[in-house]
């Protein structure tokens, strides 16, 4: 199977002239899904990972499954506002104003080792600032991994030469 | 082992007075995640359903390794804007104002059989919306199934009789 044939292109979204690659025809499929989360668990089956790191929302759909996967537990990454407990916060710039990524202060105990998942690397804007958040609660980043990449917008260079796996590569725009 | 010590409490969130159960100590604990997400399929093991609704966005994180347990595509039910292609919407009340889910329209054929999927039933407005999305669609709900219930808030009485289903009920506020 070609996990590429699951992913639909779809024009002009969330604006005119962006081909956005819309993975919900892959999550309705579930031999398609189950081979997806298992090529972004492959690499690291044998790697030393205390928790897996999820960004709101996408990343939350391709964690959870890895996690029973490889065995280990997940921490969310979420929008500000939504966690309960003690947080740690890190902002980043968009196109227009800012966002940012809240994580609770006690997800994880200081030098663990952390995988970051997500659905998609575009601009790296939020793959980075997660690395931040991570970093400032003590954590390890041991690697991001995701289901794509928009390669032509260069987002692994805000990646600060952190190992980052991506699974379909899109060179083109 | 018993999945309640595993929920923690947090006084005054979202506001001074409510109790919030935080499922985070949970997730980060990879085999009592795995339980969870066993006794949310085990009733639904020999039951014909034909695609997973997940509510955004905590709902992603048990819909998605559901899917793989029972071997079943998902459905994204997403807040306003989010989804690339043409769209149904379902508005519904909240204490203030109003909110809204989506759903691909071609995220299921008509009278297919849905199983919707969300951490928490709380007074019910959330889960009541995505069940006439579906309809609205041409589904079936077959089932709803959460994590948490907090009965005492009557959820269960705005899903107009559906079958519904909780693994951990709170009876007391």
């Amino acid at each position: 199977m070609n996990l590429r044939d699951h992913i639909r292109d779809v024009p002009d979204f969330p604006k005119k002239g962006i081909l956005f690659k819309d993975i919900t025809t892959l999550l309705g499929n579930e031999p398609a899904f189950r081979q997806a989360v298992k090529a972004m668990c492959d690499p690291f089956r044998n790697t030393s990972i205390d928790k897996i790191a999820c960004i709101e929302s996408r990343g939350f759909i391709f964690g959870a499954p890895m996690s029973l996967e490889l065995g280990i537990g997940i921490v969310p990454l979420r929008k500000p506002g939504k966690l309960p407990a003690k947080t740690v916060r890190e902002e980043y710039d968009l196109e227009y104003g800012t966002d940012a990524l809240e994580m609770h202060v006690d997800a994880f105990q200081k030098g663990e080792r952390i995988l970051i998942v997500d659905d998609l690397l575009a601009t790296g804007g939020t793959a980075a600032a997660s690395a931040y958040l991570i970093e400032k609660a003590g954590g390890e980043v041991v690697s991001f991994v995701f289901l794509l990449e928009l390669a032509f917008l260069n987002g692994r260079e805000k990646l600060g030469g952190r190992e980052c796996l991506s699974i379909i590569r899109y060179d083109d725009d």
